[in-house]
């Protein structure tokens, strides 16, 4: 199964922590689902009862593992759970050793960690421990951390995390769970989200706050960069640490134009809003003649309704996209011109016959898709096509998170706007601006010595050090099953 | 697995046909998928290659049995085929002996049918058949046209379809498949949709042109009221029979307000268009003051989109649909208020707090899902949340293939419209009037000594003899599986 | 799943029936686990709930179905219950629409039915139904008696099957399940067996002995060849009748050298003590100097001991059965001498190197299998390998309910058994003589004129008339799955 | 899936490892069904193709994972493989985490390892690596080896396995992997078995010989105690090192009872023969009046033939066993009389009826089975059942790598032989005599200076120092799924 877009650009992982409520584990299944759009190829949740941990892990939806028609919910015992949806991207091929939360047996009991993000000195930290006697079980990141705990000589489940992040360079919003207590964590840029939540006498970390709505829990605040959240079972409130240097926060700047839902609030302000008025910065900054403005739904609707509201012109579903899932069929590739995209979007051919349409799409990762709903758009009649990207190009691979093709494979790496509006055959094409962007969101325009958000995979100006990169590491190969 | 929702009216079925194409069961699964939301329970393809007949049947999804992980479309040789896919009403709980395309082995050789409607003699029929030594596979009403079929001394298949349809009553729309020809009917009120299309050399049916878009066919019209199409392999044109008297046509009304895809043709017209207009004809209606216009996802949006265009309001996305198939997880029904909803839909809070909103939707039917809406609303900070329903009320049960429950379940059978804004505590309530959806499809008003269309499920107006229920006939229960 | 020896015959099915017992279907899931030797590719049971009839079917074992693991028992509510395990002959591929017992709708009622044998005038009324009007849903002979019943205008169930059954030429064996009432048949001949048990106040029939001592049954007595037993709930004792016109009975001579199992009683003898006695004979008949007497195992161990004790040579396994399920491995086919064999046989190594062998088997079909075990036990190291069968040379196919392969395919067909031996490469063969088997039998030979057996897999001589075989009957293919 | 017999004791694994040929997975999958007796909860195959090693672990029987549905061999390139069946018993419920081989990425390369017996001071090794920072992935104890052997400083992988082994006690027989070098080791007391084959030019370890027969290899040699091969891809012959100090050897006299498979060599012997003699000392050690000698089928049947021969009683098999996969049924547990035991065993009524049983059974665990199959044979109608058990009473816990009960629960544990002739009411019991099973197997007697065999669990004179059992440690519990 792969609903994820082959030619989008992809959040690696949703996470989400409870701790004090009597149906934990359900809830944490229940959270999880609202956080989907985050991760569609494994799952797992983690539970501790009074010391005794329970283990889920799966490959697939939510619902599939933890859903009516699955026993696993009940086997996870316990008033506290962490869990956690995932993309895949480091790590390699999906298989149940990389499915997290990651679960170890350490000295003082068991741990668990959930991660979204990426380690951008993982690789250098693996082969340091491996040559020291670790044995690795995962080829995720992620377990550097658990290995880094097992070998610290403090005494306490805090400090020994405490040590380990210490080390370890890139992304991180983090839950973690030892005997009682329940950990948030993000790294000091805090280029993921995390957000805390109260749902009666229990505490809740998740992703994104759409994660609280589906629980009816209340939403407290967003965790900050760099902070630690301590949240023992029973405590009046969370105890909040802050043991990293800190930095100016970098929050990634694409969680507001695509990750993130529509219906979350993002360091206070809502993530529809702020689509809308990248759109309506975006007719600003080009508008042109047109008869409809029409979304490539769904990621596109919100800046869509933005265009169309400040443009004055007529927002249109001219494509309707099917949600039944649209595994590839075998036998007619050769037969049906772009059968991939059609299972998915179909052009509204009575609408757009005839007529000259904006189109607004949230980014232009290869290009694939792009191309063939010009042509598909063409083929059912519209007289002109103007392609709007509610995102600058992307030019930059992302080391934070989020599966991004090699940068020869992004279509604007190596061609010009011009050149691309060529390749995917509009008669124009154009990507909000970086300033536009920060203007959307309510900045002056983008500080060049400070800039306030990451924005690397458009500018290329990375905010931490690329420690594996720079040293070219690579891991051997091993396929397992099973 | 039931993505259908409970509180909607379901179509029952799809059908898809083709004849004269290299790649028939693999167009025919394509053609299926495009027309997954006429029914999801179950799907079923036959081929015929040369004579010889192959049939493939299975529960769940297009995608699921015909995807690429399986190995179905290779065993179903041959350059014509027929397919369905299936909501289920009539034969109760889903059996694979209930799934269709119906086969069978009758003397002039293999005969399969795939059946959109509902028979409404089907019960009688079938208690004179088992009464002189018929043997039932299913529970379908479908298989008695089959043992009529069966029991014809015509020698030709043409024949015996002709002289078995002339002993039915009630809707269908029928594709079938013998030796060397398609078949292609509508009953002579053309309750149900069937269109006809062509690609390359060969000839396609359907339930609707979205299926022909997929697969990049052109579509040639529609299959007439009272219509029966044969088309044999290789024919230039397809014959056209019209074997029964004449009746003037009373298509479904409700494939407009909801069952039809909007990127559908219906009668030459765009769903989508028509859609648009009976919301802008509701806003003429019923217009009130208010901040926004919110559709109920994601079938209400072409209504409120011609809503807020005709009221000069805002279109906003105020809840947001979750596509992730969402089972119901077990253990915290009681804990979580209305979960059911949430696993879909979540009002997207940072919009509508504080706002007047104006909610649309295409029905109400027990009115479950409208209450939590409306209570999610308000919980979520609306100040007023005024509802308006882009159909009449749903006051009477279909027998023409829509699966109703019980008057006594529809929560218009027995209530006033403003008895039933309390009960969904809205602040108001309005359903277009019939005169009203009419005119939004371009009629002077209903007429009521000729309707226009089949409004029976708002009017109570049947346009056929209700044998079965008129004669209280019931089966006996045997349960099955396997 | 086969594992079933394809070089062997192999008996069609086993039929269970109980009325009067609290847990009907959970004693028929356990009758059928002890008569899992007559069929394995499918399971079935029908029971009945005062009226309402439960239907489950599978492919496999029976525990599969039937296990703990399965909620299928759950489900078979009622006192009375027939089952029916299938090894496949009439009716091709195993598909769900084969498997047995099949049920229909009647105009009475409910009716199920489970048959052991095969008919051998099938094709030819099946014919003669379609052709007015009847459809079939499987491709099983057995489904002719149901049609027939169809049409019978007969009131009770009882006589529309005693209407039926006159029809009907072959070997049956059936049980049968109307509301309140259980059937026993036998045909004239009596070709397959069937006995009638007791259980505290229930009634139960099986086609074997052992399927009683399973649910701690006490055996009454065998069904009479040409009689019908009925048995009504709660019933003192069964009502026997007699509706054909009598005949010398023909039992199948081949359920006392292979297909029974040996702690079942066949006509008040112990199946193990005939094979002994078989043994015996063969030793009788085709001494030979030797080390040790080997049987193929399992089938051959009983008549392996008798040749051993008449004899006076050791009994020793000089072949071991593996017992775990040997699918054949894909790649080494051509690398592993035998493998087939070898998954489930492997020579004693070290007991028979340097030795001279008689090897004890029931039967030679194709051959294949003797040629394989013969070159197995020369290469590890025999010195001399006899093979003795304890059956005389099948050279004709069975049309009563076994799975013989075409004439042409059996060994003895076209060749003497001189020219088997050097096939097999054995240093001597002997197939025990015909009346030396009815000896063994009790008889004081085969009396020509009346043979006390059905023995036509040896002599040709088929006690029925062969119809369909006459007229060179053949069905069209279709091919179904789901 | 459990066709292990609960009142058994169970060997725990199975081992296979081949290098130098082009299908090593596929062999390896063809030994291991011939080694499928050794364990049947979980089989893994680990392969290494030009340094890239390929996993494939799963639950339950090899043909279920590696026969021709499935494609897991396909993916295990290679000419070198290692394989792995297993029982359970360390490391408690069976998960795909405790699936052998274990395979890990050392420093030097990756590393598979499979075991075949028991560690008795793995707690204490785990305990201490723990502290040091080592991540456990399994609860087996053969991990222990892997994470001694990450720490080592050592260069080459033969040098690291050296120094973990010599820190490890207990019972090994390994099968190693590592680049271009497969390795084969037995603990210097030789409690399992280990051999040692050719084929063309490949070399090949397994546990039995049995495993060669299928895959027409030839026999060499036993692996002696205390050795350990090294065969590096294309050698001409292995490498023999002998890294431990010598001590006398002390193979599990049980092998030679019931574990091995009867057609297997062991030491150069005739495990069927040892077996039948075994039975005849048995004869001489406590005859009885009887009619005929009865197995319990299949381990007793060996010694039943050798009882026999000894005694000059027939040979009968008043007991048939059906080999069809007894899953037990549900609901009726209550209802038939020990269900469980006739699943599996049925007594041969006809032939026992009125006799004298002598009863011979290979060993009395729990009891629970003897004490059933006693009373079955009575129900049956024997007169007298005398029985007779090729072992010695089973009363200690075996710590190398079989799975006994706790010493409470084995019947012999606090119960003379009387008392458990009256428990299982048999006319008479009797057990070889200690000595009676050295002579036997060709020894004067048993030695108790220096016991040729290691016979703990007769004697409770164990053959090495028991650390974990002496310090009492304890695991923290987790349960994993997935």
């Amino acid at each position: 199964m792969a609903d994820c877009d082959d030619d989008k650009l992809n959040d690696e992982c949703g996470v989400f922590g409870i701790i004090g409520h009597d149906g934990a584990a359900a809830m944490t299944a229940i959270g999880l689902h609202a956080l989907q759009h985050r991760g569609q190829e494994s799952v797992g949740i983690v539970s501790c009862d009074r010391g005794v941990f329970h283990v889920e892990h799966g490959l697939g939806h939510v619902g599939k593992h933890f859903g009516s028609e699955s026993q696993s919910v009940r086997g996870l015992a316990g008033t506290a759970a962490i869990g956690h949806v995932r993309y895949a991207t480091t790590g390699g091929a999906t298989t149940l050793r990389n499915v997290q939360p990651l679960f170890a047996d350490l000295e003082f009991g068991g741990f668990a960690l959930a991660h979204n993000g990426n380690l951008t000195n993982a690789f250098g930290l693996r082969h340091h421990l491996v040559s020291r006697g670790s044995l690795f079980q995962s080829n995720t990141d992620t377990e550097v951390i658990v290995h880094l705990m097992a070998r610290s000589q403090a005494d306490a489940a805090v400090d020994r995390l405490i040590e380990s992040l210490r080390r370890v360079e890139g992304a991180y919003s983090l839950v973690a769970l030892a005997h009682d207590t329940l950990f948030g964590v993000r790294d000091p840029l805090g280029v993921r989200p995390l957000v805390l939540g109260r749902i009666g006498g229990a505490w809740v970390l998740a992703s994104e706050t759409c994660a609280f709505d589906i629980i009816d829990a209340e939403f407290v605040r967003d965790v900050q960069p760099g902070e630690m959240l301590v949240i023992e079972s029973g405590a009046e409130t969370p105890r909040s640490l802050w043991p990293f240097a800190a930095r100016p926060s970098r929050f990634c700047i694409f969680e507001y134009i695509y990750f993130a839902r529509p219906d979350s609030q993002v360091e206070g302000r809502s993530v529809y809003g702020m689509r809308q008025r990248i759109g309506a910065e975006l007719a600003r900054e080009a508008s042109v003649a047109a008869d409809m403005v029409v979304p490539v739904p769904d990621s596109g609707v919100p800046a869509a309704i933005g265009y169309a509201a400040a443009s004055g012109l007529a927002f249109e579903l001219g494509i309707i996209r099917s949600h039944y899932i649209g595994r590839t069929f075998i036998e007619p590739h050769h037969r049906v011109r772009h059968l991939g995209v059609k299972m998915k979007h179909n052009a509204n051919r009575p609408l757009i016959e005839g007529k000259r349409l904006i189109l607004i799409d949230d980014s232009i990762v290869r290009g694939t898709t792009s191309k063939r709903i010009v042509e598909m758009m063409r083929a059912a009649g519209a007289r002109e096509v103007h392609v709007r990207i509610s995102s600058p190009p992307t030019m930059h691979s992302c080391f934070y998170g989020i599966d991004t093709p090699d940068e020869d494979e992004l279509l604007a790496h190596g061609m010009t706007v011009g050149a691309m509006a060529a390749h995917i055959e509009a008669d124009s094409l154009h990507f909000i601006s970086v300033d536009g962007l920060y203007r959307a969101l309510g900045k002056p325009g983008r500080n060049p010595e400070q800039p306030q958000y990451c924005d690397a995979c458009f500018t290329g100006d990375y905010p931490t050090n690329l420690a594996d990169r720079a040293s070219g590491l690579l891991r051997r190969e091993v396929t397992r099953s099973g």
